[in-house]
């Protein structure tokens, strides 16, 4: 199934959402409309505005809060890879050249800040304390995810218990956000909050082991930027960590951290990874915490909304990009 | 006056600011532990929590919501200097090392970030949705004003009207922000919101020009950075903005920015302004920004705070770091 059937129960109600984007790019200051023009008109996944959208659904839709909210958890994704590109110096995201690659750090720095303050302003238009606190909070936690994988890089000695918190931090934060903050805005009783927050979890976490699956096996025009880049970084992920299990002796990444940015150990490890049955492995992971997802939604009223969410859970396993 | 008899009135709960900042530096990542440590504990003047509790003395006077408040003006200040710094490769600060000199960039980014999210935090303690709102916007303005002066960096043809909006976005607005925060979390009536905005506005703007004059006039020791360091960067001032206009033709600025980077034309340029009637008449425009914010403060009922925050104004014209 097609991303754009699984939200067909939203579409409208996406395009709000796009029209809000397009009211952020309309700022008096031509350098900064030339810099938001060219970060926000992008060929994203809208995963979370749609997230955002469905969870509202289950409950009391009220579109004055959920477009605004929704539009929130687009502009704080795009605000922190434009910082993480400009952190890692990655010269190429979506395929197109980043905002640190065409302008600089500076520059990508303080877009970054200027969104972050942006989808901030719309989430206190939902007049919603409780989701403002939740929005302030999903920063923080992305922060501190985005830091423990720079103080992290190079290091051999990482636990799978260390990845999932990481990548909890630095990705599932926002899922959470985004179903949570639409279960709140939509009047949700608490239990079916609790569950929402679970299914983003779960979500997110398998969402961040496909992305480091296909940072081995996908193509760079599929994936939008240059396949092997974890690597390149210093970064473990699930795929690198378990060939490290496997050849704890000689290893292209042991090799790879020990003398920092050689194109070919990345080159091997990628070969090895391909030609095992750990993408098999990792595969079963995420599909293991896509089905608690799900598992968990079935304890919600059965509508439109819950079998979108639970379709976008499918759709993240089978995605290629 | 000193400043710590400036703030006699509110010294017992800037010391509860100061207990709120030990909280925040408290957390279970050693690593983000040992960067708040360090970008917590200085020597600050804690003028933007003091205008906070200042501004609250002058209605109801509420430690619950004023605490939290004073507290993450002085965060968002924090880590927009860490951001700055970062952007501005700036070595020292407050005369040490700053974040990204020690950590480097990318962990310089991150934390501001972090500080960014935490401050929001600490605003949703208030439970007032307007003062967060507030924040938000103060964060974008200020992330406006300084990519206004990355973008206008070593552009000569600058207007007096465009600086003034400039350090307006970059330092009044959280100025405005710290006193008019304190005013609606102290109920104060609308009419005296007004009034507060407009003293931190021209506050700010007074604040910001002795910045500048003493990145001309000051030592290094005394502002804690080298002196010089706008021309360093490119930044047009009003001191270099009224050197640029006594001697249009042969010029240190224009010839520093037009090959940039020529640490001569800068001692040249310091020199000038300094054995000029520059540095006076930038006084008389800075104080002319004081009156004004006194004047308006008379509008207000007369009381411990008001008085404190007059002698602020007072102080900031005088200061020498």
């Amino acid at each position: 199934m097609q991303l754009s059937a699984i939200y067909e129960s939203v579409r409208e109600d996406l395009v709000k959402v796009e029209k809000e984007l397009e009211l952020v790019r309309k700022v008096d200051f031509p350098w900064l409309a030339e810099l938001l023009d060219y970060s926000l008109k992008s060929e994203g996944k809208v995963i979370r505005p749609a997230l955002t959208l469905l969870s509202g659904k289950l409950y009391h839709y009220n579109l004055n809060t959920l477009v605004p909210m929704a539009t929130a958890t687009e502009l704080l994704h795009v605000a922190t890879l434009i910082h993480d590109d400009a952190i890692d110096k990655s010269p190429v995201r979506r395929g197109k050249p980043t905002v640190y690659k065409v302008w600089g750090e500076d520059k990508a720095v303080l877009l970054g800040d200027y969104l972050f303050a942006k989808a901030g302003e719309l989430t206190t238009a939902t007049q919603n304390i409780r989701v403002v606190k939740l929005f302030t909070q999903t920063l923080r936690i992305i922060s501190t995810g985005e830091l423990a994988q720079i103080f992290d890089a190079y290091n051999l000695e990482q636990t799978y218990h260390q990845y999932i918190q990481r990548i909890s931090n630095k990705t599932a934060a926002l899922f959470i956000l985004a179903v949570e903050s639409g279960a709140v805005l939509s009047e949700a009783p608490e239990t079916s909050i609790k569950i929402l927050n679970k299914y983003g979890y779960n979500l997110g976490i398998a969402f961040q082991i496909v992305d480091d699956i296909l940072d081995f096996t996908g193509t760079e025009k599929e994936v939008g930027k240059p396949i092997g880049s974890d690597l390149a970084q210093g970064t473990l992920t699930l795929p690198s960590m378990l060939l490290l299990e496997r050849y704890p002796e000689d290893n292209p990444v042991k090799r790879l951290f020990q003398n920092k940015g050689k194109q070919e150990e990345i080159n091997l490890a990628i070969e090895q990874v391909r030609n095992s049955s750990i993408i098999e492995e990792c595969y079963a992971v995420a599909s293991d915490y896509c089905d608690k997802a799900c598992r968990t939604l079935k304890l919600l009223p059965d509508n439109v909304g819950r079998q979108s969410l639970l379709e976008i859970a499918n759709y993240i396993i089978r995605r290629k990009k």
